[in-house]
């Protein structure tokens, strides 16, 4: 048995780069930027005008003059004009050029407008006042998004702006996750009285959809033969492999003998938490000659053997996988901490996930632990928003104290 | 003009129920459960064994008995078999059914064993150890996820469990986002000097899709036939039109008079805030009778006019689409606040949406302003988290005060 430390380190240890594809980038929130992003020309491109109003040369207002006759009007998205006589004016509106000759706005709220000309109501105003310069924002070849920044709505927007339509983000592992155990049958059956719905193979889609991770998903039966032909299908044809259940102890828990056989590599079995505990994680190396081909790397296929209890396969997924993935493509990730609202005690000698409800009080995040039944207790993640992790280094964790958190809501 | 917190109330009172659709429960990751989830029988379902090893008849090894012949193995998913003697033991595996006539669990841990017979290796036993007794964790009929309950990984686990393999959901209201301008062109085009690509509309649409509410696309240039007609039709066929632009003063600023018009009520236009003042907000009622008949509600069309700039519709969305989306779902969100990690002078007599980079540092969550140029800097939203609300009672903010947020990442 490995501390819950050693086998994250072991875990991230792991990975791999997937690669590069290009997508469309109305496609891409919540991927991975792969290439920094660039200005294509300065913004904003043109002195944009930045309120509806008049535009004058300011020389004639400092020289007195109040009302300008009106030559025409530049609209948001027409060619620049040109004010052909200083002592008169351009109508403007949001988004437009700046006309030539012009370098200063005055909006509308402070105009009479009457008989084609316009008076200016105020006595201050500034040169260049209400003209966003070209420019001012950003300069032609400025990086305006990292490499490895998650895209969210905020990067949509920039890269609709500099006419990026394909975007390169990271490639996503190809994964499967399996579940095996006779006793388990379909969500649409009705099961007999020694049988349950599989369910921990859609919680684990589910919270891999959370990272945009697409996966398939299949069953296999308590059968030596056709568990170990089908896992060898499957470490050739996909990069990751979640298991739920059969890593125990159990006389049909297959798994670990499996994977002996099928040279996966055990890089642990085990690990001091709760809940957990009966984690298994290896890798199988091998030379795939058509990935090498194409990509020059060697095939690696990661095996999570999460066990079979729904707590159990959750709270692992986010411990483990999670930060797996940050890793793989680059993600700095900043660790949650929130503050334990009650007195805990646990006495094994374990890293204890704790499931806590979250609140937000005067920019406090408070996590109130609730207790389940125990790890089979699925219907308790509903009632929490993330666990709290207890270190195995004390017994008494107090009200008041702050620990990491595994999120999930 | 008016305050935010009239905004928000007026925007508030224009929700409308779109009534509820089934679908399947692995496509409803984010969507509003619409019914109450109810255990389907008691669970565990049956005495579950929850560890692998043996069981035995307690009565036997309070006798002084320590070895067990075993009659045979319990797997998980078969019937319930009978312990014919209770001087024996059954192996049995996690998630099986507890054998009949047995009533404690050894775990391998604890065992030796050899030529078919279990030794005990250890004094201490407790009468029904390592049993998940029938119903504990929940009985036939208690409700397990409620009504209203936004759905993710967890609750797709109790969904699996119970066989709801199709689930009830808010449907979502049917938007369409309208870009206008003369100044705007594709994402995939090169823009004429005085032409900038569409970028709002897609951001909108990300913002939305974070909502899971899938949304069509538009743009109409400035004219007025044009745009009269078109949102003619758009009135009829949509729940929602989403405009970004053509709300302020501008000549070719049409919207607030075709809506006029086309007799969308105006409910405010300006709103007490910086950036995203320019804000018009409307509803056009009516009675349809092809909705009519299906559902016996009056047609009512929501018009969210956001801004052109990009900073005040992004914040525009946050603030008063998503609540009115929460609101009509039924959905109770909890307001995030977040500790001000600067002092900041604002002067206006307006709310001010800054921008923050959210930080966690021992359970407090730090919110630390990040000057932009202005609402037309697309790409400060890349460095910034969140949208802190400094509200318009007083010009002073001090670090260390606590404020609500309005977080997009």
């Amino acid at each position: 048995m490995i501390s819950v430390e050693k086998a994250l380190e072991t875990v991230l240890n792991s990975t791999q780069n997937f690669g590069v594809e290009e997508i469309s980038f109305i496609k891409s929130v919540g991927r991975i930027l792969k290439e920094d992003i660039l200005a294509d020309r300065d913004f904003p491109p043109f002195n944009r005008v930045s309120m509806d109003g008049i535009t004058i040369d300011y020389e004639s207002f400092k020289n007195g003059q109040k009302s300008f006759k009106i030559e025409g009007i530049q609209a948001a998205g027409s060619e620049q004009m040109t004010l052909q006589n200083s002592e008169n004016c351009i109508e403007v509106m949001t988004g437009a050029v700046l006309p030539n000759n012009a370098n200063t706005v005055i909006r509308y709220e402070d105009l009479t407008i009457e008989n084609g000309v316009a008076t200016i109501n105020i006595n201050l105003i500034n040169e260049g006042q209400n003209i966003h310069n070209k420019g001012k924002d950003g300069k032609v070849g400025d990086l305006l998004i990292k490499k490895t920044t998650k895209i969210s709505a905020a990067e949509i927007g920039v890269l609709a702006t500099v006419g990026k339509s394909f975007v390169k983000v990271a490639k996503q592992p190809k994964v499967i996750i399996i579940s095996t155990g006779d006793e388990l049958v379909a969500v649409d059956q009705i099961p007999l009285e020694h049988q349950i719905r599989r369910s921990n193979v859609f919680t684990l889609v589910s919270l891999l959809e959370k990272l945009n991770i697409p996966s398939e998903t299949a069953h296999i039966t308590d059968d030596k033969i056709v568990l170990k032909s089908k896992i060898e299908r499957y470490l050739k044809e996909y990069d990751v492999l979640l298991f739920s259940g059969a890593v125990s102890k159990g006389k049909f828990d297959f798994l670990p003998e499996v994977f002996e056989e099928l040279e996966v590599k055990k890089l642990f079995h085990k690990v001091a938490q709760r809940p957990g505990k009966p984690f298994w994680f290896g890798h199988k190396s091998s030379l795939d000659t058509d990935k090498l081909k194409e990509n020059k790397y060697q095939k690696n296929t990661i095996v999570f053997g999460f066990p079979g209890n729904p707590i159990s396969t959750f709270v692992n997924c986010l411990a483990y996988f999670y930060p797996w993935y940050y890793k793989l493509v680059g993600l700095d990730v900043e660790k949650e901490t929130a503050i334990l609202n009650a007195d805990v005690t646990f006495k094994p000698n374990l890293d204890y996930f704790l499931q806590v409800k979250l609140s937000y009080k005067f920019g406090h995040l408070i996590a109130t632990p609730i207790i389940g039944n125990g790890s089979g207790d699925l219907a308790s993640l509903v009632h929490t928003d993330a666990f709290i992790q207890l270190p195995n280094d004390k017994n008494e964790f107090k009200k008041g104290e702050v620990f990491p958190i595994l999120r999930y809501r």
